[in-house]
C-alpha cells in the first residue's frame, strides 16, 4: 500500500515551471530562505533562555506582514465584540462600552440560532457591499459578486483555480509582478501555472510600467497562454501606492490583451502618502465607462489579516467580482460552496473592518487612537535613515507595511555568501539575525532584478522597537560593510 | 476572455461517477434535496413573520449535525477561555474562574507574541497527542503524525489528495458505507475518485458485515482500482456503535487487500448505549500486535465541531497517521503546510476539548452539567416513541448525534411524490415541514437500499425541544399515514 503511494505521488508530482529565460529562482524560494533564518532564529532564542551572552536580549522580528508579532497592540474594539459574541454573559455588566454590546447582539442576531458555535452559514454580504460602494465613492457594489473566505489568499486560490487550466498545452500564464509576495507565486505554481514576471520599476519608486507589460507578455506568449494579470496595490514588499492614471494604462492594457485582472488590494487601509490616495482597481475601471467598465473581468481581495486589524488568527477575507459571465459564476459559487465557511469569529472581525466606528460613537475615540499615525513616522524616518546608510537605496514608501531597500552588497560579501552556499541577500539577513538579533527577509523571497538585493522589513512596529531596530541595524551594517570592503 | 474561461470550465469540469451497479443516485443528491428543503424552511420563516397563520410558531431544525442550531447551550469553560483569550483585560477582574484565567495564560504563552492575531503558527499537537495517548490506554501518539486543520473535513480531503489519484485509469476507488453523511462522498467525487458503495446491515443495527465489504471491493475491482476504505464510528447518519470485534475483521480485510482505513471517529464522544464503548480504530489496530498493527495504514479525523463541544463556527479539527511511509508522510507534510492554519481560537477549542476540566477544578461542576445525560435519555424515548408509530422502524441509537429510522412509505405516498418529481422521503420530510414545522433530512441524502426509505433527526436537542418535535411528528405521522393509506 504504501508503495501503491508512492508510485501515485510520483505520477501526481507537480512540475513547478518558470519562464526559461526568467532570472527568477522561485522554486521553493519560500523553503529555503526563509526557514533557514526561521531555524536559526528558534535556536537563538534558546540560547538567550539558557543565558547565552549576546548583544541582544530579544530577537525583534520584522519578517512577516504580522503586525501584532511586531509588536502593535490589537484594536480593543474588535476584540472587545468578539469577545461579546464568544460568551454573551459579558454584556450582562457594564465593563463594555454601548455600541461594543449594539454591535455584538447584532451580529449573534444574524448566526441562525444566536450563537458562534452554530453558524456554519453566518452570512454578512450585504454589509460588506455597503462598504464598498461608500469606498469607492457610490460605484455600486453587489452582494451576490462577494464571497467571504478564510483569509484572502484562500479566495484568491480558488479563483485561480477557475482561471487555470492545469492540463491545457501550452500551460496557462498569469503576469506577476517582480518583487512579488511569495503565497500567490506558491498557488500559481501548485495549479500548475505558469508564472510569468513583469519587473517593477525600482528607480521610479516601484511604478507599474505597460512597457514592461508588453514585453512580459510577448515573452510569455512563446511559452504559455496568458489569461491573467496579478497587480498588488498597495505593494507587498514594496510600499509602493499606483495613481490613477497608472491604474487606467493596465486596465487598458488588460482589456487589448483580454487579461482577468487580480487586483491584490489587502493593503488598502494603509495609505500613508500625503498626495497618495488609494483607488480601487473598482472604481478605477468604473470611471472610465463603457465599454472597458462593462467588460474587463476584476477580482479584488481584501482581508482582516493586514493593515491595522492584523488579525491573522482569526482567517476571514473576502473576494469582489466585476463582469464575469454569469456561467463562470455559477462555477465559483460551487467552489465557494465546497469549502467549509469562513470561522464565524472572523466573518464578525470583517464587519468591524468594513463598519468601524463612527464619529460619535462611544468607542470611536479609542478605536481612533491606534497607531495610525505612528506609520507615517516610520516610513519617513525608516527612508530617511536607511538611506543615509552607505550602500542602502529606499524608494519612498507610500503604503502597505513594508520598506524594501536596495542593498548595494561588496563583492567580498557576494563572494563570501556563494561559498556558504548562500544568496548574498539571505547571507546578509543571517549576519543581521546572528548579530544584532533582527529578523528580516531576503528580497530572494520576492524576487528580483538579477544581480540586484533587498531585504524586506515590516515597518508597522511601535515606535520604541522601530528606535532599536534602526540602533541595531546601523552599528551592525556598518560593521558589516567595513569587514567586507 | 469570458469565453475562454467558460471553455476552460468545460474542459476541467469534473465528470461524477459512481459504479453503474449501484443504485445510489449520489449525484447532486445533497444540492438537489436539501435545497428544496431549505429553501422552503426559509420561505416558511418569513411566512411566520407575515403573521401567516401555521399549527405552529416556529421551524424546529434537526436537520444538521450542528447541537447549537438545535437548541444546546455552548460550554461555558469554552466560551469564557476564548473570550480571555481574545480580550486579556477581562482577566483582571473576579468574573472569570481561576482555572479559566491558567487556561488562556497558557495558551496565549503558546502564541507568537501573545495574541490571537498574531498567530499563523500556534501549534499544540503534543496536547492532542497526550489526549490521544490517554484515551487509548497507554497505546503511544506522537506529535508528528498529527494534523491539526480548519475542521476535520478539510484534513480529510487532504489524506484522499494524497490516496486518489485523479488521473489514474482505471479510476481509484475508496470504500464508502452506505448510509453515509454526504460531505465525505462530495470530497471523493470532487477528487475524481470512485465511490464504493457497502452497505450497513440495518436489520443488525446497522452492523459493518465483512462479506459485504468483500462484495463490494469484488464488484469495485471491475471498474477501478480500490485503495481505501473509509469508515465511520460512532454512525452518521445511523447512530451505531461498533465493536472492537467488528473492527478487528475490518482491519484484518484492509490488511488482506491492502486498503488504506480512513477513520472518521468525529462522535467519539458521543457513546451513550450501556454496554457500549468508545474504541478508536488505532486502539484496536494496536491491540491486535505486530505484523498487522505495523502495516496497516490509518488515518483518524476528530473535531470540534461535533458532539458536546458543537463548535461548528470556530473550524478547527485534526488528522492522526499511522504506519505511512516516510516519503508520503513528508508529501502530506507540504500539503497541510501549503494550507493556512486553523483559526486560533478553533486551536484552543481543541486544546479544551482535548484537555477537559479535571475533578476538582472549579469549572469541572458546571463543565459537566451540561445536558450529557439528557442525550442517554433521548436516544431511548426517541426510538421507544418512534417504533411505537405505525410504519416506522428505528434501531437502536448507540452514539453520534442522530437517529435514522426507517420509515416505510405506502405506495400512494410514493407515487404521489413521483407525480411531483421528488424523491418519496424528500417528499415525506417536505410535508412534516409544510404541516408540523419539524426540518428533517431524507435519507435519500445519505444513500440507503433501493427501495427503502429512512429520514435523519439530530436528537441532540434540549428535552423539551425533543418533546415538542415528538407531538409534532405524532399527529403530522398518522394524518399522514391515514391520508396515503
Amino acid at each position: 500500500m504504501s508503495c501503491q503511494i508512492r508510485t501515485q505521488l510520483t505520477d501526481n508530482k507537480q512540475e513547478f515551471h518558470t519562464s526559461p529565460d526568467i532570472s527568477l529562482n522561485i522554486r521553493n524560494m519560500k523553503q529555503l530562505e526563509y526557514s533557514v533564518l526561521a531555524r536559526r532564529t528558534n535556536q537563538i532564542k534558546d540560547e538567550l533562555k539558557k543565558g547565552v551572552k549576546k548583544s541582544y536580549r530579544e530577537v525583534i522580528d520584522v519578517s512577516w506582514g504580522d503586525p501584532h508579532r511586531a509588536g502593535v497592540k490589537p484594536l480593543s474594539f474588535v476584540r472587545q465584540v468578539l469577545a461579546a459574541c464568544i460568551y454573551p454573559q459579558l454584556m450582562d455588566g457594564d465593563k463594555l462600552m454601548v455600541d461594543v454590546k449594539q454591535r455584538a447582539q447584532m451580529l449573534l442576531r444574524a448566526c441562525p440560532g444566536g450563537s458562534v458555535g452554530k453558524s456554519y452559514a453566518y452570512i454578512q454580504y450585504g454589509r460588506v457591499s455597503e462598504y464598498i460602494t461608500r469606498r469607492d465613492g457610490g460605484v455600486p457594489s453587489h452582494p451576490e459578486n462577494i464571497y467571504i473566505s478564510s483569509g484572502s489568499q484562500w479566495a484568491l486560490t480558488n479563483i485561480l483555480k477557475v482561471l487555470v487550466n492545469s492540463e491545457a498545452s501550452p500551460r496557462t500564464g498569469v503576469l506577476t509582478p517582480v518583487p512579488c509576495h511569495s503565497t500567490t507565486i506558491l498557488s500559481l505554481m501548485a495549479l500548475g501555472a505558469e508564472v510569468v514576471p513583469y519587473y517593477l520599476r525600482e528607480e521610479q519608486g516601484w511604478a507599474l510600467d505597460v512597457e514592461e507589460l508588453q514585453r512580459a507578455w510577448g515573452s510569455a506568449k512563446e511559452v504559455c497562454n496568458p489569461v491573467g494579470l496579478y497587480v498588488i496595490n498597495p505593494g507587498n514588499p514594496a510600499g509602493y501606492v499606483q495613481s490613477r492614471k497608472s491604474m487606467q494604462e493596465v486596465i487598458r492594457f488588460a482589456a487589448e490583451k483580454r487579461l482577468f485582472l487580480l487586483a491584490d488590494e489587502v493593503y488598502q487601509d494603509c495609505v500613508f502618502g500625503e498626495e497618495t490616495e488609494f483607488v480601487s482597481y473598482k472604481r478605477a475601471l468604473a470611471e472610465m465607462g463603457s465599454p472597458l467598465s462593462d467588460t474587463v473581468e476584476l477580482a479584488s481581495f481584501h482581508t482582516t489579516s493586514k493593515g491595522l486589524m492584523g488579525e491573522c488568527g482569526l482567517r476571514a477575507g473576502y473576494v469582489e467580482l466585476v463582469n464575469l459571465d454569469p456561467a463562470v459564476m455559477k462555477h465559483i459559487y460551487s467552489l465557494f460552496s465546497a469549502d467549509s465557511c469562513a470561522p464565524v469569529l472572523g466573518q464578525f472581525a470583517l464587519d468591524v473592518m468594513t463598519n468601524p466606528p463612527q464619529p460619535g460613537d462611544p468607542s470611536y475615540p479609542l478605536y481612533m487612537k491606534v497607531d495610525h499615525f505612528l506609520f507615517l513616522i516610520h516610513r519617513k524616518a525608516f527612508t530617511e535613515f536607511i538611506n543615509s546608510l552607505p550602500g542602502f537605496s529606499c524608494q519612498p514608501v507610500e503604503g502597505g507595511a513594508f520598506a524594501f531597500p536596495r542593498v548595494f552588497l561588496p563583492p567580498k560579501a557576494i563572494e563570501t555568501a556563494k561559498e556558504l552556499g548562500m544568496k548574498p541577500d539571505t547571507f546578509y539577513c543571517m549576519r543581521l539575525l546572528e548579530e544584532a538579533g533582527v529578523l528580516s527577509s531576503p528580497g530572494s523571497e520576492y524576487g528580483q532584478q538579477e544581480g540586484t538585493y533587498h531585504i524586506r522589513f515590516c515597518i508597522m512596529t511601535p515606535s520604541e522597537i522601530m528606535e532599536e531596530i534602526l540602533r541595531r541595524l546601523s552599528t551592525f551594517h556598518k560593521r558589516f560593510m567595513n569587514e567586507f570592503s
